[in-house]
């Protein structure tokens, strides 16, 4: 799978994209993800990329014709391009799941001032919110969506790990209670059950949970 | 504001906390945020901070005892403590506006694989979950609730820019269709009474969206 994403804010993903999963997913070639400046589509030498609102308001508003040049320069047959927008529709594991399916994604990050309204309409293939918040941009939202795609990815997982996953109903959250050493910490003990050895019990006591 | 933030991925952090809105706030002495590796508290020379789950599974579960010492050294009469995990309550702006006015909060990233279940009975005072999908870590959670929040603390939007999200029912979030520069792109016109100057029609066309 291929992620190409567009922000103007590319640093904000130098983090989050080098530790845990989905270092190891690029590292061993299952993805391949790409963060573009918008800016270098800007215009002039200023590399304007926004405007003030027509009809009056605060905040300035990402232009359709840069953001059509950006998705244009990326976008192949095979794209599916998705805004990352607090007045999409929200996004669920299900979303996640369809998604870890396609070749190539271009997500593009708004800002909470907006987005011009030409890009919802003609550029995007689908619009996501990640939930009933409001962020200061599409970028997080990106990072949220990124991550729990990549780790659906078949491979992405160690075999025990997805397996585990398959048999539950939130595909990757446990719902049971889950413990660890010491036995007992002050005066909060494991739950005996599950220092019994007997697996049958231990089933029944994680499925009343 | 002060917030602290647990994690075993302090990396993570490096990017979303240094660009935009949230470092304007920190630069600014709106908030202090101060990211904590967990490994600090770890147990021998291997800094030991998780371990098998008792009953049989796979994955690694956070130790509570390592939590507990990791909390209680940050943790004052004013702090509030919360684990992102996938199975807490249902995040949302209500949440957002309220955590806004705390004065100290600290973070706790889980790990999908599962923290010790003592941890959500007694070291935190809630668990939020930031929506239906499952993500690798707390970590991108916790980038998303600290984004939602500093922007909230008055002051650290531009006055112009808190007086509009006032009148909004989804504060920050602009709910009508948003048009700039230019009035033609393609075949695609922007809505010709916003380039009336009329201020009433745009109003009414505004709310009638």
């Amino acid at each position: 799978m291929k992620i190409d994403i567009l922000t103007l804010f590319p640093k904000m993903f130098d983090g989050p994209l080098s530790e845990s999963i989905l270092w190891r997913a690029k590292d061993k070639g299952f993805v391949e993800i790409n963060i573009h400046d918008l800016r270098q589509w800007g215009l002039t030498e200023r590399k304007t990329v926004d405007g003030k609102t027509y009809g009056g308001g605060v905040g300035m508003v990402l232009r359709v014709d840069i953001l059509d040049k950006a998705i244009s320069s990326l976008k192949t047959k095979n794209s599916r391009v998705i805004l990352l927008d607090a007045g999409g529709k929200k996004y669920t594991q299900k979303k996640a799941s369809q998604l870890s399916q396609e070749k190539h994604l271009i997500f593009v990050c708004g800002r909470y001032e907006g987005v011009d309204h030409r890009v919802h309409e003609h550029l995007v293939d689908e619009i996501i919110s990640i939930g009933d918040y409001v962020l200061t941009g599409g970028e997080i939202p990106a990072m949220v969506i990124t991550d729990s795609i990549v780790r659906l990815i078949p491979g992405v997982l160690k075999k025990e790990e997805a397996t585990q996953i398959e048999s539950h109903s939130k595909p990757g959250y446990i719902e049971y209670p889950q413990y660890t050493r010491p036995e007992v910490y002050k005066k909060w003990p494991v739950p005996k059950v599950l220092l019994s050895g007997n697996h049958k019990e231990i089933q029944n006591w994680r499925n009343s949970k």
